[in-house]
């Protein structure tokens, strides 16, 4: 799938001129720079606007939660895609801190639920298949929720979109994917999730190395999506790729998220540029993501928060929202060494 | 100085309690929720409400300064006042993001302002003395500066105040302070300031040297003050004692703002129960100086960004704002595992 390379030269050189010209010394608004660099790229202005942002968050089961691989039974991914729709959720509360709108997406939760506004039923199942036993979805059924993300994307009003997950037992999803996509061992993919204690992880790992061996012949990238799951992953794949082509920025939020992104950027090597790391998170694997996700392979992605985060929902997207407002608003706003009549280093 | 100590084992306890019962994996929202706990001891509450919050930049101007310690020349700083006041600098456009409020303090800037709305006058004189010579102030001057700035303070509405300074040369006089009031070798508590190329730094490094030994016998905390300098710090020390003792949440910006709070705890050590750091600046020394302004000596204080600011002007304090309106937010607003019928792990 092909997906334009965003980097202007012209642009990117009036935009750093720009940033330059403001009032304070070169490079001290560090990271919040370039930030202002890339959304001026994203957006193909030297004055980008972010309007009307979307928090999308995509929910489903796991086949693989019976098991044992978290510290919290399957039930809990339909009854926190409650709590979102019912305001009481982290990112639910930071969404309308911040006036972003949350749409919810059940791609696949084990549960019936009444309709409402906020939430699309886009289910591909009652939660995935157990990928110790068969791959956690069909072709076809990967394929789907990806075009399910794609046109869920495509229908969101705004410029920007910020991506959170929910599902028990998807950091193990996210593990095997990025073991399967990168080639490190499991060991440095699996981490605690939402908790689990020494001997939980102990069966995790143990688990996992056995589901990752079963689909060893699953490394491309559908496949191993397919092969490892979720389906809120493969419908956030298609959101991801659907937000890249119409240049949208991409807020990612944590482990789960990125790896999303991850198989994504497999399909589309230019959709990193679009993205914006929210933050790094606490789950053992994320850092290791982040260094695939980079603008090349020297170069690692850096994530705007650093809080030892790991909740998931797009908690960390939305937390980090306002560093892009502001990064914004310093290229709109922010005087010029010329308009403030302020002496120059060199000057 | 005796400032009370906040931490209140009942309500603690009911923070924690709180926190741990929202709908979240145990500890998944990391620095957010030792942020929520702060700010709960601070305000006395189990739901803080932060009210009013106030930006506060203090400026002078530096004897040093002419010696040539900085990349830029010392009319930056009253150029920079103006820009703050006509709402073209970073702080200023950061401030109006998030409906701040800013109030800039002519603490002796070497110019004369005309009076205008947002700006306050309490000169201490046109820049401190050179502390190559002499001390940088007498000790009348330190004490009326810190008289000032808990004046300042008092008057200030709210319960959040967001401490920024501006003021050439003025990393040299927080250098100096953290060496002196530290005992750090003086190379470990140098930076590059504005952005000194080499030949620059070695300049600074030098002279420095010069200025710590001339002082040798200026190791209490106002002995350093008075000696080092500037006005903007000594005043940002009693706006610090102030909100400390009036148990108001204190934002602190980078390397110079903490000097302030260093010189503050030296006089009354509970003020960093009340001090949000906001980020960790790119200024060599920060760290350094986050060290010892944690919980205890063993613990460093943990700055909420690390974006590799090195502005000034209470920027990081203003950019990092929204953090903190997120905390109270969770706390107050976040649904329990009770309240929205979510099973938790050990259900």
């Amino acid at each position: 799938m092909h997906i334009d390379d965003i980097h202007n030269p012209v642009l990117a050189a009036r935009l750093q001129h720009r940033i330059d010209r403001k009032t304070k010394p070169l490079g001290a608004l560090g990271r919040l720079e370039t930030l202002a660099l890339q959304l001026g790229l994203i957006l193909g202005s030297e004055t980008p606007q972010l309007r009307e942002a979307q928090v999308l968050v995509c929910a489903g089961d796991h086949g693989l939660a019976a098991r044992g691989v978290s510290a919290y039974p399957s039930d809990v991914t339909w009854q926190m895609v409650e709590n979102f729709l019912a305001g009481g959720a982290a990112v639910s509360v930071l969404a309308r801190q911040h006036g972003l709108a949350l749409t919810v997406v059940d791609c696949g939760v084990r549960h019936d639920f009444a309709p409402r506004p906020g939430l699309l039923s886009r289910k591909l199942g009652p939660g995935t298949a157990d990928s110790a036993q068969g791959p956690a979805m069909s072709a076809a059924q990967c394929e789907q929720a990806i075009a399910n993300g794609r046109a869920i994307v495509a229908q969101l009003p705004g410029n920007a979109v910020l991506l959170g997950e929910m599902g028990i037992g998807n950091t193990s999803a996210a593990s095997l994917l990025l073991a399967a996509l990168t080639g490190h061992p499991l060991a440095d993919c699996v981490g605690a999730g939402t908790g689990l204690d020494e001997a939980g992880m102990a069966r995790k790992r143990a688990l996992l190395a056995q589901v990752l061996e079963r689909h060893a012949g699953a490394r491309a990238p559908l496949e191993a999506l397919a092969a490892f799951g979720g389906f809120e992953i493969a419908t956030l794949v298609g959101a991801v790729l659907q937000a890249a082509a119409e240049r949208r920025v991409i807020v990612v939020d944590g482990f789960i998220s990125s790896a999303a992104v991850l198989v994504a950027t497999r399909l589309a090597p230019q959709v990193t540029q679009r993205c914006v790391f929210s933050h790094r998170s606490d789950e053992c694997g994320h850092g290791l993501m982040l260094r695939h996700l980079g603008p090349d392979p020297q170069t690692p992605a850096r994530a705007l928060l650093d809080m030892g985060l790991r909740l998931g929902e797009g908690s960390g997207a939305v937390l980090a929202w306002p560093l892009l407002q502001s990064a914004c608003a310093i290229l709109a706003e922010m005087a010029s060494f010329e308009s403030a009549g302020v002496s120059d280093k060199d000057s």
